[in-house]
C-alpha cells in the first residue's frame, strides 16, 4: 500500500510526528513537501487536496496520509493507524487505547507550546502579539511545562514493562512522538527546557534512545529532517525563554 | 461492565460529550460529579485518582472513564471506546477512523472556544486577561468560527449517505459532540453564532435533531444535565460577543 504524506513544506510541525512513525517502521513513502511543485509537491498539492470538491471526507488541515483512495487526518489519528497496521503499538485493546491516550495528552501540550508564541491569532504574525506572547510563555514555563513533563515522567516510571519506553517493553509511536517534544523544547526553550529536564531524567534518556535508534538516527542526520526553525511549532524567541 | 464517570462538578465541559454518548446508547453509568463527596463522589474523588501513586496508566486530566479496572482518558478516546462498543460509529474500520478524525477535529474547535476567555494562562481568572481575551475572541468570531463550522457543515453535505449526519447513515457520537458545540456556541456567542450558523443550516438542523431524539430529550430535560454557566467551555461574556 503506497502512503503519501501531506504536510506544509519548510517546517517540522505535526508533520514529524508522522514522518517519525513511518521512518522507524521504515514504510516507504512520499513526503509531499519535498517533491517539487512543478512535479506536483509542494503547498499547491496540499491546497488542492484541501479544496477538493469531490473529498467526500475532507482533512480539516494537514498532515494527513492518502492510503490508497482513503484520506487520513489529525496527526495522532493517523499514528493510531500506522502504530497498528507497522507494529508500533501494544497488540491488545487496552495497550493501543493506553497509548493513544497518550498521544492525545501529547498534542494538548503541543497545541499550548505553539500558544506561546501565538495566544491571541494564528492568523497574525508574532511581532503583533509579543506582549502576550511574553505573559503566555512565562505561565507556560511556570506552570504547564512542569506539569506536563512530570506527568510523562511517571508514565515512564510507572511503566510495569520497567522499559524506559511509555507503554510495554518496546518501543511505541508515542515514544517517538515524547522525544520530537523533547527535541523542540529543547530548541524553543534551552534554558527552560535545561531546568525542567533536569527533574525528569527518564524523558531526557528516552529522548537520547529514540535518537539513537539506527533508522531514526539515520534519518535526522538525513536532508530529509527540516530543521528546527521560527515558522514552526517550536520556535527560539529568547524573549519567552523565561 | 459498570462505567463511572469521572468528571469535574458544576460544569458540562468536556465531561458532557461523554455524558451524551452515554445516554445515548442507554448505558446505566454513574456520574461522579452528582454523587456528594459524603458518599465518596465530587472532586475530591476526581483529585485522589489523579492522584492515585498505585495507578499505572494514570489520566492527565478528566474527564476519564473507569471500565472496569481500567482508566480511559481523553474525551476522543473514551468516545471510540464507546461507540466502538454501543453502536454509536461505523463498523467499518474505514468510517470509525473518519468519525473519531471529525471528533479530533471537534476538540480542537473546543479547545479554540475556550482560549477565547482564556488567552493567557488557564490558572489565571477571565478577569485578569479581558483585554487579550477581547483580541482572541474578535479573531476567533472573524476567522475561525467560519472556518470550522463551514468545515462541518460541508462533512455533513457530502456524506454520501445523505442522511443529514456527519458520517454514514445513522446517528454517530460525533454527531451528538457537534450539536453540543452547535448548543454552546448559542450560549456562549448569541449573536456571533446566528449569523455564523445561518450560513451552516446543516449544523443547525444536526442540532434539532440531535436534541429532539427522545433519550437526548429526556437527559436535556432532567436535573442530570448541568445549565451552561461561566465557569465551563462555554461562556457568556458579552464584550466577547462580536
Amino acid at each position: 500500500m503506497k502512503y503519501t504524506l501531506y504536510y506544509w513544506p519548510g517546517i517540522q510541525g505535526r508533520g514529524e510526528f508522522v514522518r517519525l512513525a513511518l521512518e522507524e517502521a521504515a514504510v516507504p513513502y512520499v513526503d509531499i513537501a519535498l517533491v517539487p511543485e512543478r512535479r506536483g509537491g509542494g503547498a499547491p498539492a496540499i491546497s488542492a487536496m484541501l479544496e477538493n470538491e469531490d473529498e467526500s471526507r475532507p482533512p480539516f488541515a494537514p498532515p494527513f496520509l492518502k492510503v490508497g483512495n482513503q484520506l487520513i487526518g489529525q496527526t495522532a489519528n493517523i499514528l493510531q493507524f500506522l502504530g497498528a497496521r507497522h507494529h508500533l503499538a501494544p497488540r491488545d485493546w487496552r495497550g493501543r487505547s493506553w497509548t493513544h491516550q497518550l498521544q492525545l495528552t501529547i498534542a494538548d501540550f503541543v497545541a499550548e507550546v505553539h500558544d506561546t508564541h501565538h495566544p491571541l491569532s494564528t492568523s497574525r504574525y508574532y511581532d503583533e502579539q509579543k506582549p502576550a506572547a511574553r505573559k503566555r510563555a512565562r505561565d507556560f514555563i511556570a506552570n504547564r511545562l512542569p506539569k506536563y513533563l512530570g506527568y510523562f515522567e511517571r508514565v515512564v516510571e510507572r511503566n510495569p514493562a520497567a522499559s524506559g519506553c511509555m507503554v510495554g517493553a518496546d518501543i511505541t509511536y508515542v515514544d517517538l512522538s515524547m522525544a520530537q517534544v523533547v527535541a523542540g523544547l529543547r530548541y524553543a526553550f534551552p534554558k527552560a527546557s535545561r531546568s525542567a529536564l533536569r527533574s525528569t531524567p527518564l524523558l531526557a534518556s528516552l529522548h537520547d534512545r529514540v535518537f539513537a535508534r539506527p533508522r531514526i538516527a539515520r534519518y535526522a542526520a538525513s536532508k530529509r529532517r527540516i530543521a528546527f526553525n521560527n515558522d514552526g511549532i517550536f520556535r527560539r524567541y529568547p524573549e519567552l525563554d523565561g
